[in-house]
């Protein structure tokens, strides 16, 4: 148990410190749609942007979600986010990494494709938050125009949410973005010999 | 376009890089329960951790939540997950942030609380995930013995996922973790002076 000085220096200290809280909170007045980035190598870029999408839901909002790159096998996080009806709208239109599809003009064509799928739905005046999952791949191999997507990112609506994924954010949309949160590897499991499982990456 | 010359370049690069991912996938063959960290000052700790819950309950799994220290406030996350009826179990028994409470004794006696909760979840046969949220901030202050909670994490059933969220994530729970991402801090909307909105913060 703590003792009484230390019960008391406690409460002094944390007065103290509910009171900077506060100020700071109080000078916290805007509300607006932010551009958020989720980037860097750790695990939990388009997980926390899952989360994001649930916790909207909570609140009865709608939510569009677009894949550039990951192609469409089953995921856990589509088969959940779709119980929500219609307030989720999801588009896979990547077919799978680089590496998979091996062809270049392809892997332009689909991001070109969800890029457009993206600009549709920024139009929805009743979506509440964007994921563009994995864009960061597209822009940093040069697949789709920077300038471009930059300026429709900047054009949205205002009071809509969009979260971009992956990694090697560039730094032009770091610039641009209210948020941004680097995922940094500290350990991951796959290194010691732990294969993909569902639930956990998929 | 693609000139013919660069088509084949690219594809040559991505046949060896395919080669190289499905030799490290190969390595990859053991399936266990993880021990996973989100730690570090940025956003998307506890919002990793819902994407988890979200991709886990895809697949028709159980899901358990204990908060050690977030308040019985209304929080979209959770009024997303409890969407999922049996399927969830939470349990929020913090009462604030210490600067809240101000009172170290009953911050203590709280955390307990919810320590026991966590343990009585571990004995669940059908828990797929455990998502202990703001533990580190427990075991940050010394709220909870780190001996023991460490204990009971390496005991815990061996296909269960457990995620521990929160700054400051102990060394020796590092240590003990499969997987741990730092949310790192590049750019926050609060020092802005965007207010936390919900769907976004809470």
């Amino acid at each position: 148990m703590a003792e009484p000085d230390d019960a008391a220096r406690h409460r002094a200290k944390m007065e103290k410190r509910k009171q900077m809280q506060d100020t700071e909170a109080a000078a916290r007045t805007r509300e607006q749609g932010l551009l958020m980035v989720h980037t860097g190598t750790g695990k939990g870029k388009s997980t926390a942007a899952w989360g994001l999408a649930l916790r909207m839901l909570g609140y009865g909002k709608r939510v569009g979600v677009v894949q550039f790159i990951k192609g469409a096998w089953t995921t856990g996080e589509r088969a959940a986010l779709e119980s929500f009806g219609p307030l989720v709208t999801w588009h896979t239109l990547g077919e799978g990494f680089t590496w998979n599809t091996q062809d270049k003009a392809r892997d332009i064509a689909t991001c070109r494709r969800a890029w457009e799928q993206a600009l549709a739905l920024m139009q929805d005046p009743d979506l509440a938050l964007l994921i563009l999952d994995e864009l960061n791949i597209a822009l940093r191999y040069d697949y789709l125009p920077l300038d471009e997507v930059l300026d429709a990112l900047r054009n949205r609506p205002p009071g809509l949410h969009v979260v971009v994924t992956g990694r090697n954010a560039k730094p032009a949309l770091v610039e641009a973005a209210d948020m941004v949160t680097e995922m940094t590897l500290v350990k991951h499991h796959t290194a010691a010999g732990v294969k993909a499982q569902p639930g956990i990456e998929f």
